[in-house]
């Protein structure tokens, strides 16, 4: 059948999707979902099908396209193509099998995989093979397999170094910006890491957010080898790269029911270390009512399966069981935490002193990892020797930003100081508040948004004192989020 | 926030649907997925986000709307509608609940099937509600709840009689067109019927389809009550009433996957049949391996399943076990199965005794279950009477159609023989072939399209003597389907 393309002039986000008037779907007895190939000019794009009732959105004769398919098959409005009715991706058997409690084979994840990238599923396709993954957990074999299909359809960065080191925070807790902080120490000790990151997605900042403050953080590929080859080291955000592609598309279905599949997860973490090359592994769990990980039996579940992934991928893999049950650092939101970083590199009195701790525990675990002795001491002396905050300054420079005092930061013009209503011991910090509120201030859009801790769980206070002060860069942001503060216990002091 | 509506001309199918700019969703935190209110002229609706990352399709300040919006607030281009962030629904909660296993109570799932009915669900939310179904499978109770949920939020036909009579047979067998039999049957004998059928999905005729060559299918229900008052019977397209609406929403996201989560295929049939005021509902079940039940051992858990359901709702019950491993009467493709049907009522030789037989054992059946003894020889006599026939031209008449000769329906105008290449016994008639030859034909949408069978399993058959014929009303669709009887074993002689 010749059809009429129409640039229906919308994107999908993804999946290959075109549009077929009523009529000539039931000449062809096509269903919505169903699959059909648009031939054009010797090239060949299966797509998902879609019905319009309407003869107004697409006529008879014509058919609509959206954005991806107009791009993979370089269409223009009006171009004749041909199409052809075509079998469903050989996937969605295997997704079904998935849903039906079958563990799959390694061509069978690695098609699905495939057929994820290439955007040949539609959105409901891809969610029954998270629901299959969800339900029926996936065996330790499978997730392997899950993470090497991650890795082999996408982009690799090969450095040919060893070691290669890298880390992992499992995400929920504010502040707690290591990566800031680990990624100096350890190049400085002359180790590559050649570190991608997240942007926030339900935080006040991820750490590519915060690491935006002082320099650029989106690269191509190519770019960030460069920057790591010259420096050893880089904190570029991981979005921009082309690395286990599979996994965002994932992440998109995820988000509407907050899933989180653990062989995704795991999957996910390891397929993102694997594609940069690392050798060496550490994976930083934060447990606490708020966090990803509720619990410690979860945490050592997952630590455990960190472990025998980690071995069968011949990388060397530690699990720390942190706390997760307070916030990590004094700054919640990009600049705030930024300047937390260049006061702890600068060695600075108002240095966040919990996340400097943290930040040494991690590096001699590190250290310990690739067979260094005396880690900790090593860790300070870099630190203290004021090398760190060199070798920040190399890679900020690398990525494009140049050095800036940490007085300079630009933090939100408007503020409000929440104080202690008594006297007493600080017993708890709620995080979901705390992330809650830095957000309506603004964070991590407006940069300088978020909060400042003056105290953390432990700490006694008087009544009266400042427990936290709320910065934005709108009055009305602040307003409201002075009001969330006001009227909800952010801190418990007792 | 204040944006400007562009009217984007493309129906989601369903959900409700907006589209912002990205830097739009920046500023309010919106992701894919995410909820707002769209207020305008007092009313407001709660729509699913979309998020656009070109400007070129919506510009930063507009909203690009699809058609279901565009009806739901009474929006035009342009117009200027006021923006707030929505909290996801409640149900989101419940079917996340069902997907990690746990049971559902009766207000979750009367919550469920209201978001579904009023599109608040997207499709991937509600891919999730399946797959948690199908994988962790509703019990006994749920499954009533669901079926009442279902009932409750569509319209219902009031018919205040007793009793009224159903029947469902559960799909997958060519032919079986039983129900233009039984409800004249049954209403001759002065009961009251009123049919509701599907149209193919992927046979070559549903119910409707077929009842269409004689007369109108599609009323609202208002209609639909008046002709059951009329005559007490009806035989009508259920897809253009609003009985269970959430059933076809639920289908839709099946058929990728092609899915049939059981507790959803209990509740399906139940809530239509409650919808109607039935209180005998005869449940035929063909076993056969290419039957929608394929085995005994499944048919009598599925029947087990329907005892328990229509006792739960005050329902007399009765499933039948029939046999579904070849064609059920001789016309396959509306026309041919109406002209079987108007031979059949009017006693004429060349009508199909199998689907005859069949007929007469589910009608005594009926009959038993309403209390009537010697349902057998009446149903019989009604037949023989001319009485059966009579009652469908009076249905027929009241659906808008008028009585007609078997002869003079008309059948494609091409057709093509299929002969028995050896002598022997029809051993084995594949319902698959049988389908999709009748298909490619051009049934259902060629009326006239189709297969017309000269024998059935356990005839005799001589070498050359005719097996089959196909019917088609395009040379085209002839040939393909000629292509496809000669290649494959359609009939097993031997």
């Amino acid at each position: 059948m010749k059809l009429k393309v129409k640039d229906i002039d919308i994107s999908s986000g993804g999946p290959l999707i075109a549009v077929l008037n009523h009529q000539d779907a039931a000449m062809l007895d096509l269903h919505v979902m169903d699959r059909i190939k648009i031939k054009k000019r010797g090239k060949i794009e299966t797509v998902v099908v879609d019905i319009a009732e309407s003869n107004k959105v697409v006529p008879k004769g014509r058919i609509g396209v959206f954005e991806e398919v107009i791009i993979s098959l370089k269409l223009k409005n009006n171009d004749v193509v041909d199409i052809v009715i075509a079998r469903k991706p050989l996937s969605i058997d295997y997704i079904k099998k998935k849903l039906d409690g079958q563990k799959l084979t390694k061509n069978e994840i690695d098609q699905i995989v495939w057929d994820i990238v290439h955007n040949k599923l539609s959105a409901v396709e891809l969610t029954y093979f998270v629901a299959a993954c969800y339900t029926n957990v996936m065996t330790t074999e499978e997730t392997i397999l899950l993470t090497k299909a991650m890795v082999k359809h996408g982009d690799v960065l090969k450095l040919k170094k060893y070691p290669v080191i890298d880390k992992h925070s499992i995400g929920g807790i504010p502040g707690n910006r290591t990566t800031l902080v680990i990624v100096p120490i350890m190049t400085a000790a002359g180790y590559h890491m050649p570190k991608t990151s997240s942007r926030s997605i339900t935080s006040p900042a991820g750490t590519a957010d915060t690491m935006e403050v002082l320099a650029d953080v989106t690269f191509p590929i190519k770019r960030m080898k460069d920057i790591v080859l010259k420096t050893k080291g880089c904190i570029v955000w991981g979005g921009s790269l082309n690395l286990a592609p599979a996994d965002d598309k994932i992440i998109a279905v995820e988000r509407p029911l907050e899933i989180d599949a653990e062989s995704q997860l795991l999957a996910s973490i390891m397929a993102k270390k694997h594609s940069v090359s690392s050798t060496h592994i550490l994976i930083d769990v934060p447990v606490g009512k708020d966090s990803k990980v509720k619990n410690i039996v979860e945490a050592l579940r997952l630590k455990k399966e960190f472990n025998k992934i980690g071995k069968r991928l011949n990388k060397k893999v530690r699990v720390l069981i942190t706390d997760g049950t307070q916030p990590i650092g004094n700054g919640i939101g990009p600049a705030l935490e930024a300047r937390d970083i260049l006061w702890l590199l600068k060695r600075d009195p108002k240095r966040p002193l919990d996340l400097e701790k943290k930040c040494l525990m991690m590096c001699s675990n590190i250290f310990g990892m690739i067979g260094v002795k005396y880690g900790y001491k090593k860790t300070l002396q870099i630190l203290n020797s004021g090398k760190a905050y060199q070798k920040m300054v190399e890679i900020i420079k690398a990525q494009g930003g140049k050095e800036v005092a940490a007085e300079d930061i630009k933090i939100g013009r408007h503020s409000y100081d929440v104080s202690s209503t008594r006297s007493g011991i600080v017993r708890h910090i709620d995080n979901l508040f705390v992330s809650r509120i830095a957000r309506i201030a603004g964070a991590p859009r407006d940069k300088g948004a978020g909060i400042y801790l003056y105290k953390h769980v432990g700490d006694r206070v008087k009544r009266g004192e400042k427990l936290f002060t709320i910065y934005s860069e709108s009055m009305h942001a602040l307003d409201y989020a002075k009001d969330v503060a006001k009227s909800n216990e952010v801190f418990v002091v007792g």
